[in-house]
């Protein structure tokens, strides 16, 4: 059987990897799409085109399976004409599936199109949603306030979010925020969504690009260990708490702006401190599911938990049912 | 069949309507159990032990079924001898189930427990969820960031707090936040947990005592609509977003106290509003599912939706779990 997500994706399970910035490189986009589910990297991690070139060869060379690359829209993040030489790697090499996010697809979205390069656009509120499907996305990715990364300013909880989402929405539609295992999967999916978007699970793997020192890090952060840094901004960051989250909270109440607060957010540091092993003076980008994630396990270990939970559940749901007659 | 909270309620569905302050009078807590599910009465919304007593016998009077009074636990709503003599109304008058919030148990619990009474604990964390069993409490509700009232400080959205509780917690789980209809319900009840506590969902119902400009204007309200007004007291509620929410957010960025701050926040005058019909000089809680809510429903037409819809749902996903093998 299949969903509209893995009939247009051309995969089994509707489960995507969302594109994490520095972390999901090829060895953990691949174990993904290798898996039966989409793994997908960032291009932004890659510091010019020919090193994303190379990473969507490595990408190749490691599965057969359909994958895809983010692209951040953010302006922030980089200028247009970065972004379309970007898009443009993605084109040459025949990437499947491209992630975008942080500003509507509208002015990036055409030479995706023209390729027949399936665009998952994700959002954190039902005006971007409709925004992003009037722009030609395929599928909508929508992000709860529990998820990791930028959960967006309006902080509506995923399952709201979602099943409101289908209602609204007629493109295939991902649930993104707190799924890290079968019985979140399953909840998710009882809500009508067309597939889900994991992220912070992928982080407790043995695939993904950071220390060991960060993996055990990760094992240890309660459901109530993250907090949103740069709400003051409104590009809210929902972080592990750790000394640098309270450093860059402190700095926000003292008034600090986007340029005083560059050298504590800034993506390169974290990612340097996350190799160094060195967990407090990081923006270490996680969901609350982190709180319910207590082993590293590989990818294919997470998909057979998944798929075989997902029966578990039914059965279990089964049982259940006879209460609510 | 049953579960461990409908065996131990002795009610037909594990489905609890939380008891909401002023609103959840007893012809609204009356329907709820007479459709199968517990009713709760707020305690605090009776100026003195008689007129509680006049409710709970009026209760009595419109159902034979079980149902509950809420007692609030909050320092600053009632003093500790007020809710003893509160209390001992609800011994008195043989009062089957009793929901507490605000603190821990410990120092109210025994009159309860020696009366037979089950006691319902509503918390934010899992922390606060251990104390309370460790006080005794019989079931502990878990109330998530979507959540209307006071959703705590920690923030955790529903669905991970709920899965969380599930394993940490021994005595039976109600999940709290964002359910309002029989999908969500569905996603709920299967991540573990032993029954659900709905109260946004009641609040568009005829029973609920309010005006119908009030009912009229939960309709238009979107699940982004609503705001967290006194962060800044450590005692977080989850309001609509209308002008007295705004104000009262202005005021605290002005760096308002609690006592600045009460004229404003005030339960009584927030009530006389919603009665009025002035739904934009209120402040109005409820929970993030009221954008999941688009008409007046009757207590009974919610329970018809829940119970079939729960069916559909097993059903939809029994189809859909062809797609995870």
């Amino acid at each position: 059987m299949q969903t509209r997500v893995t009939e247009m994706l051309n995969i089994q399970y509707p489960i995507i990897q969302g594109g994490m910035q520095y972390m999901s490189l090829a060895e953990l986009a691949s174990a993904v799409s290798n898996a039966g589910g989409l793994g997908i990297v960032p291009s932004m991690a890659f510091p010019d085109v020919d090193s994303l070139r190379a990473e969507v060869q490595k990408m190749k060379s490691l599965t057969d399976k359909p994958f895809g690359f983010n692209i951040s829209l953010v302006p922030e993040v980089a200028m247009p004409e970065v972004i379309m030489d970007y898009i443009q790697v993605l084109v040459e090499e025949g990437v499947p599936v491209v992630e975008t996010s942080g500003q509507r697809p509208r002015n990036f979205i055409q030479p995706l199109k023209d390729a027949g390069i399936k665009v998952i656009h994700k959002v954190t509120s039902i005006r971007h949603g409709l925004a992003a499907q009037e722009d030609g996305a395929d599928i909508i990715a929508f992000v709860g306030a529990e998820g990791g990364g930028h959960p967006g300013v309006d902080l509506v909880s995923g399952p709201v979010l979602w099943a409101k989402a289908v209602e609204k929405i007629s493109v295939p539609v991902l649930a993104a925020g707190g799924i890290v295992d079968s019985k979140s999967l399953y909840a998710a999916m009882a809500l009508g969504v067309d597939g889900v978007l994991m992220s912070t699970r992928f982080l407790a793997t043995p695939e993904v690009n950071a220390s060991d020192t960060y993996r055990q890090a990760l094992l240890q952060i309660p459901e109530n260990g993250t907090v949103l840094t740069m709400t003051s901004l409104r590009n809210a960051m929902r972080v592990a708490n750790n000394e640098m989250a309270q450093e860059i909270l402190q700095a926000e109440k003292d008034g600090a702006t986007l340029e005083t607060l560059m050298p504590l957010i800034s993506g390169r540091r974290s990612y340097e401190a996350m190799q160094n092993g060195d967990v407090q003076h990081a923006q270490l980008s996680m969901g609350q599911g982190v709180g319910r994630i207590n082993e590293i396990m590989t990818v294919d270990e997470i998909f057979e938990e998944l798929i075989n939970g997902f029966q578990e559940r039914h059965t279990y749901m089964t049982n259940l049912s006879a209460v609510f007659k």
